[in-house]
């Protein structure tokens, strides 16, 4: 039989030994788990950049994989804990918007608190780590927690129209300085191809390349990313270096 | 049967490809076995702070794990290999003091040195992996080493009292810029609850929070962490930023 | 049976969600593998020292491993995607060089483009990843390409001689600082022991220690690494910041 998968998101940081003990914890009540990263270098306290990579990476896991995420800055406060089960994956988190990409037609259920047991500044291990070891371990979501039909969504960022112009902004960089927008491909049509212009930090950058290796290195330039998202990227350089640019920042693209 | 556990912490930075070599190693020596990463980022040269990490993520894996920790900046020189049984769990690594709080009622052995094979500046790789792989497949300790009774202990830097003020430091910061510190829960009493007073750094801090969402983001606050000792936190900032912070550095609190 | 091990090394950072993509594709073509990192932080853009970092890495892993490795800044141009099976184990990734220290008495296949499914900027997910889970599957590299006899092979920097001198360069900063040249022990025969007397930015540094721990703190000292190479480390502290040194810096060494 194949093992079961347990992804871990979080924006605990690598340097820091709180993923080791969410690897205890699932290990320790579930021994069978395969256990995969998908990234402790969540952007801190944000909820909305965790929904962003969660859309991107957990798609890629195997049908029954579960999904362990704790970027969680209201930790121990009035949010509920949530279970999710959607398309085939499974979820575990707070309930604060990670989850929202996977909400439609989803079954959705609010994790009892753990009583004194829990430290109120650790759910991922205290709470939500034994659950996703639970339902790794082949329980259903409805027997650890009651069904709920409002859990939080977050809105994401959609780019607006004014006039012939889009306006999105940046919602991840990269360890490479690429600034992945919120203005996917199918947004920008019919403005697409080497009339493209867009503007970030009071920079233009024209045209649209198909790869990174399309420019000579040092080149500013726009291309779809592999999320299916715009980009820009300086050619083997950064750009969020060179635009001084960051998550939030605004970008504007037109014909 | 289950498969045994190998947990990983170093100080080695997972910029290097030093864990990698370890995970190789570890692989071809016992190829059933689950690595489980604790971190590889635990602070430089210091044994004392790798010893609170080992203290708090360890006991959270299964019993039979077996523990590989390598911060070991006299690597090569007169300190030994050490091999620790401890409540069901082993540990491998250098005899620096890293495994003070697995030491009372331990059971400890001395490797062997590794001679000319072994590279004087990587133990981790040609001697301590490689006798982790061996207990992960089923040796005893007893087998691998010579029975010790005088492992190097780190004194744990406990609070000390004068008159009301407990005196303590800062054992960590983590990725959030909370400061973890010496003074656990326990020392605190009775100076708990809404009187309580901490002076870090020059800064006053009044009151005992339950949870880092307990005040609006920004304001500096105490606690008890996740691992039972007093934190120093900024509500969805980084309290390290805020005070110019860093471990060791003294903190006092009173009624 | 044993598990197939799958090495992954690339130059994302783990604070993308990018491994974790690459970790979704593996585990649902290949539920069986065991997944290794070898690093995440290699240094960006530069084939040549991922050649290094995995010629130290990939052979402690057992035979028959695969080693996924994705550093690839000409992504989606015309480089080709390569398949190396060397000595018992199996390359996957970009034919940039980045395989050098692995094809001498290889096979070597060139696989095909992944057509408009791939991604033209990852290509790691689109392609190389599903190709590393087909040869952990059991699959032959000659079942997933067509042999091709002239991959890109990148020169090691070779030290050079001048009269007694010994002319490297600086391939790797590791996390402490310590700078990993490309002397190796046999180059400095004879010029070896006490009198070695070394230049790095116009510092002079003299003798050959054993260790790290052979000097006290804050000493500069010369040592044969754990690579087998000569490094410049400063005991228990940070060479690499002391010398404000880098990859490719000059080391010349001699008598």
């Amino acid at each position: 039989v194949t093992r079961p998968v347990i992804t871990l998101t979080t924006d605990f940081g690598e340097e820091s030994y709180y993923p080791g003990a969410l690897r205890g914890v699932l290990l320790s009540r579930c021994p069978d788990a395969i256990l995969a990263d998908i990234t402790h270098h969540a952007p801190s306290f944000s909820p909305l950049a965790g929904a962003f990579v969660l859309s991107q990476a957990c798609p890629r896991f195997p049908e029954g994989t579960v999904h362990l995420a704790v970027i969680d800055p209201g930790v121990g406060g009035t949010r509920r804990g949530l279970l999710v089960a959607s398309g085939g994956h499974r979820f575990v988190g707070p309930d604060n918007g990670l989850f929202t990409p996977f909400l439609d037609g989803a079954r959705v259920y609010a994790l009892p608190d753990g009583g004194e047991a829990a430290s109120p500044t650790f759910h991922g291990r205290d709470l939500f780590a034994p659950a996703a070891a639970r339902l790794a371990g082949g329980e259903d979501p409805a027997e650890l927690g009651v069904p709920v039909s409002d859990p939080v969504r977050l809105p994401f960022p959609r780019p607006s129209r004014a006039g012939s112009d889009i306006r999105g902004e940046v919602l991840l960089v990269d360890r490479f300085g690429n600034l992945v927008t919120s203005i996917r491909a199918e947004d920008m049509e019919p403005a697409t191809g080497p009339a493209l212009l867009a503007r970030v930090n009071g920079r233009r950058i024209g045209g649209l390349s198909r790869t990174y290796a399309d420019a000579p290195p040092g080149t500013l330039i726009l291309l779809i990313g592999s999320s299916g998202h715009l980009e820009v990227a300086v050619v083997q350089g950064n750009a969020a270096e060179r635009l001084g640019a960051r998550c939030g920042d605004r970008i504007v693209v037109g014909p």
